[in-house]
């Protein structure tokens, strides 16, 4: 063991990344709301081909961004996902040309309530259109035009993530060659919009809130964080409950007490579980806003692609070949609803595989290093592309 | 259909019934510290017998009281288990002599931290001394005395109820005669332990909370509500979803948004859950002690009979019959807790029967009218009545 810095990005082949922006003039909403100029943050890896055939969409989840995969210089953690891709891995960047990009309404560089609104100068705050998962697609298929894409080799994505992907499927069938849906559902459950509920209402009755006008303005890396910190870290902290499981909560933390803060100073006392949750509340606060919060779990909780009768309906005829994983400790996002997306994809004849992973981390799952989500996601777009 | 108004006593074969207190002197704390004066709420219901063995305790859980059965006058609802109490049913109060109390600590009549505090004249607040689940029994156990009770026929009750159950079982056992702990553990698991955090950390994020000090002061019906009521609301909701399952909000609830108020008036469209929560959190506020509810789930959470090993030695040679319930869809006191304590038993050959009701309603069920949990208790008890 020496003292000397580690080059940590060695440890990955994606190397330093960079975030990029691509901006467009206008995107009309859902609501019929028109959201002008729109700017996405993306990032690529990979090479796209002459064809342009072989590029993959990945797709984040509520608190996540484009950076998906490699290091930003300085940063000591890779993407979100570094474990799935590069050369050889799942999302195989010998292969595929990997985009990754910022959902509207979030706060990590693409357009949402903390950007200027050109018409007063100043930022949306909660006079932010509302969006939905679908105008979150409808964002990322201009910025898949721009780089002259038609169809995508797949899409692929957890939790939101999987919304997303299904609402690729439902919305530009013909432009999705095959769709990965981890860890989701067609709509959310009463007590998955339960969940988010509290989560507003806690940044809601934070003073701090002010009505979504607080100082602070958090737009990605770099800028200031601010606003109602103490209820949003209350929200983060009702939203991480949820996405670990009883089991992987028992065996992490147990009855464990802690009696020193991280400086070794005696403290009151607390449950580890206290302590864990409470330091994920505070770095949550200084790396998103609280508006977006609510922007983005309301588009969660608004999902709803149809009906089981209407989906099989719309679904029949599609050519897009699915894969279909979810997660046994799961409780949140639980297996019976990615069962539900089974039961309609095969009752509309589509082309539909379904995998249910025994691990017990609970929803964060998906995006915890394991084996076998890489192997399954590997050998499912393998398969595709040697013409299956 | 008439007008008349309808005396909903007559519906209660129990009545009007009026809370009671005990006072005793002092109690010493498990901590060491001592509460003196000490007052505890309670109410009867059938008559004690000559040979004073035909008393049953009975528990509450978190938020709950010594009113237990039929009806304070002028209110609109019996008891908190109304339908379990009563002439022919399973706590026949033709054979059995039923006693509740409110546990110390709590704000429905017994000294907790919104009583006076003798020394200083004014309310404990967070100066109260920490309570345990022991304390809260050997508390009862005063007021048991003061009937000149030894041996109760029977202690039951469910959740933080079924906790006290076990408590009574363990430092005891020579003065019960049957057990029945329901829908409850012999220590909280991390995820439990870990939504309690989020209520108390919601209540002391209220600025209203003021550390404690603040203005309201509520020791029971009639007496001031008041504090941090968003901080306590938002406790409230987190606790409410956990007492439901996933099935019965998506049977109650689902995804039916609500656009008009109570009055009929439209307002800006809630999912109906939001709403429910909502109800739940404005209704406890007005009945609920915020700093109560900061030592009581902070009891909870302390509370810990000791690992297997230490509790198959204790119960060993232990005469107490125990009757364990769990509820099939209880997922925040899950079948595996109440299993565990059947294995303790059943290792240290003690008399032990389990039975899982199979119930959609989640933690909740205990509470909630159904035939099964009467039936089984009631079986329970004639058996050992008969001298089985």
């Amino acid at each position: 063991m020496t003292d000397e810095k580690k080059d940590i990005t060695k440890e990955s082949p994606n190397g330093i990344v960079e975030t990029k922006f691509y901006d467009f003039d206008a995107l009309t909403l859902e609501s019929g709301e028109v959201l002008s100029p729109v700017r996405i943050a993306y990032e690529t890896y990979g090479k796209l081909n002459a064809a342009k055939d072989n590029a993959i969409l990945l797709c984040h989840a509520l608190s996540g961004d484009a950076h998906v995969a490699g290091f930003h210089a300085g940063d000591k953690k890779p993407g979100w996902w570094e474990f799935l891709i590069g050369p050889g891995r799942a999302f195989d960047t010998d292969k595929y040309f990997v985009i990754c990009s910022n959902v509207i309404g979030s706060c990590n560089g693409s357009t949402g309530p903390a950007s200027i609104n050109p018409k007063t100068g100043k930022e949306f705050r909660m006079n932010f259109p509302a969006v939905s998962i679908r105008d979150m697609v409808n964002a990322q298929a201009k910025l898949v035009d721009s780089f002259g894409i038609f169809k995508l080799f797949s899409v692929a994505g957890g939790s939101m993530g999987g919304m997303q992907v299904l609402e690729w499927a439902y919305s530009y069938p013909e432009r999705v060659r095959t769709a990965i849906p981890i860890a989701t559902t067609f709509r959310h459950s009463a007590q998955q919009i339960a969940f988010n509920v509290l989560g507003r209402i806690a940044i809601k009755n934070d003073p701090a809130w002010n009505k979504g006008e607080y100082a602070g303005n958090y737009t990605g890396p770099g800028s200031d964080a601010g606003g109602p910190v103490d209820g949003l870290g209350l929200a983060r902290m009702i939203g991480h409950i949820t996405y670990m499981s009883d089991d992987s909560m028992e065996r992490k933390f147990g009855r464990e007490v802690k009696t020193l803060d991280s400086a070794g100073k005696p403290i009151d006392s607390v449950f580890q579980v206290e302590g864990f949750l409470r330091h994920q509340g505070e770095a949550f606060v200084k790396r998103f806003d609280a508006n977006a919060y609510i922007y983005i779990t309301q588009a969660l909780d608004n999902f709803d692609l149809g009906n089981k009768q209407e989906l099989i309906k719309h679904f029949s005829g599609s050519k897009t070949k699915f894969l279909v994983i979810s997660y046994s400790h799961d409780w949140i996002y639980p297996a019976k609803q990615s069962k539900e997306i089974v039961r309609v994809l095969k009752y509309s004849w589509v082309n539909v595989t379904y995998c249910e992973i025994a691990q017990d981390y609970g929803h964060d799952a998906f995006l915890i290093p394991h084996e076998e989500q890489g192997v399954l996601i590997s050998n499912f777009l393998e398969n595709v592309r040697k013409g299956e």
